[in-house]
Formats: C-alpha cells, sequence, structure tokens
C-alpha cells in the first residue's frame, strides 16, 4: 500500500509518500508543496490543490492520513490554514483517495507508541523506520512522513482488531 | 456587471446573483447550497465546492464578493467553516473570477452606509435596493445578497476614487 502522509498548511504543506508492505517501510518521496507569502489567497490555495493533486497522480497514492488542525490562539492563521487544509482534502476527493485524519496525540502514539513523545522523539523513529540518513527537513516534512507511519500503523492495528472480532 | 455574493459556510453557503448596471440592481438569483451533517468531510467540501462552481458557470459572473471570516468563539466551528471557504475560493479561481473579500463592517457600510447597522436594517436595505416582497430566507441568503450589494457600491467608490487621483 503507497500512503501519503500530510502535514497541512497554506505557506508549506509537508508530504510524505511511504509504501508500507509486510509490515515494512520503504520511503518513496517526501518534501513540500509551498507557496509565496504575499501572494493573493486564491493562487496560493491553488498552488495547493495542484501541488497534491501532482503528487497523488505520480505516486499513485492508495490512502492519505492527514493531521487535524488544532489552535488555541490565532484564530486568524487557523482560518488561513484550514482554507488550505480545505483544498488539500478536496485535492484527495477529486482522485477518489480515501482520506484518515489524526491527531497530534494519535500521531505520537502512532509512531512511538505513546501520547508523550516530544518532537526529537519522534523524529527519531521516523528515520529509524524508514531508514533515514538523517532527520529530513522543516519539521513539517518530518511530520509528514509522521502521519504516513501512523496511518500505517493504525491501519494494521484495525485489521487485526478486526480480525480478532471475527473469533 | 453580473456578481455574485457568497456567505461562506460548510453546511450552508448562502449566495446572491445580481446584475449592477448605471446605478441599478437586478437580482438575478439567490439561494444556498447546503450540504447534509454527517456526511463525511471531503464529500460536504465536494459538494460546496461543485456548487459554486455550477453557480458561476451557470450565471456568467463577472466578479465575486465573499465575506471574511471572524470567529472569537468555537475554533473548531471556524476550522470547518475555513475549509469549506477554501474551496468555494478555489472554484472562484478554478473559473479565472476576480474575488474581493469584505469584513462584516464593511458589508454593513456598503449596503446602509453605516457600520453599526444592525441585521434587520441590512435585511430592509438588501430587499430595497432588490425590489423583493420580502426578505430572503434564511440568513445566509440575505447575507449573501448584501455581500454583493456591497461589492457593487465598493467597485463604484473605488473607480470614483481612480477618477479623482487621475486629475
Amino acid at each position: 500500500m503507497i500512503i501519503l502522509g500530510i502535514d497541512p498548511g497554506i505557506a508549506i504543506v509537508g508530504y510524505g509518500v511511504v509504501e508500507y508492505k509486510n509490515s515494512r517501510f520503504r520511503v518513496i518521496d517526501y518534501g513540500a508543496v509551498t507557496t509565496p507569502a504575499h501572494t493573493d489567497v486564491t493562487t496560493r490555495l491553488d498552488m495547493v490543490y495542484r501541488g497534491i493533486d501532482t503528487i497523488i497522480k505520480n505516486y499513485n497514492i492508495d490512502e492519505v492520513g492527514i493531521e487535524e488542525l488544532f489552535f488555541n490562539k490565532n484564530v486568524k492563521t487557523a482560518i488561513t490554514v484550514a482554507q488550505a487544509r480545505g483544498v488539500t482534502l478536496l485535492a484527495c476527493r477529486h482522485n477518489n483517495i480515501p482520506v484518515y485524519e489524526y491527531t497530534p496525540l494519535q500521531v505520537k502514539q502512532g509512531v512511538c507508541g505513546y501520547g508523550r513523545a516530544d518532537k526529537a522523539q519522534v523524529q527519531k523513529m521516523v528515520t529509524s523506520f524508514l531508514n533515514l540518513k538523517k532527520v529530513p527537513k522543516p519539521d513539517d516534512v518530518a511530520d509528514a512522513l509522521a502521519i504516513a507511519i501512523c496511518h500505517a500503523h493504525a491501519n494494521r492495528l484495525e485489521k487485526t482488531l478486526s480480525n480478532i472480532r471475527k473469533y
């Protein structure tokens, strides 16, 4: 299964493409769709939409994992990022790719096994799972890969649970 | 000029289509794109996108006016509505329609002439400008028509100012 992990944003949308097969990971690509500041919002939204659309088509993505947004402080930033997350979800929908949403807590649990893991621990596990030589930068990219790993694990757990429920 | 006014939302997206010519308004259509609750978010976002896309194509829209989002309280609601606003803006962009954003204060000023007008006053002016027999319901629809009127007036004011600047 080819999984696309997405860390949503408007200036930087982190993405990570991984294959998950026989409980093993193979990293295929990772990076960020970026949009320049001081550009009108509809142009930036279209850049995000087209960027995600291109990744899905290029890598024959099966499923998408994406982080839920949590904001307590700057509502204006929340609105701007949420608009971009909306077009990100739409690009998945227009390609008929199922989307799964994870909270930051679930991502930590899914990667490290416990929800209180800090950023460095998550990044260390991502680097280890994917056999990378160093931690991917910027953080948005490492986060996107973490979400992809979380989705692979969540999927496996769910299937295991489904099996258990059968008996 | 054919103007589309949009009151953004996820459950109800109010829209109003008006023609503005020689400082007079003619209402063409108004209503709402609605999406059912308990439906997955990507489906709802796609319904909003396609709804706005259809309106733009049906009525040969020249320009769009849309309200800015302001939220102080429920950030979760803000995020959900902002995601839908993102795909609304994208539908405009994919049709190459210029989009203008107005704050609620600007809409009141643009319709009633002063920013402290209450909802009933705005609705009364909308009904009067457009020669409607009664106030359009729900409020989202009346708001969308108010935004269209605001945009027509803002546009006229801007052109007047540009003329003044020329001399």
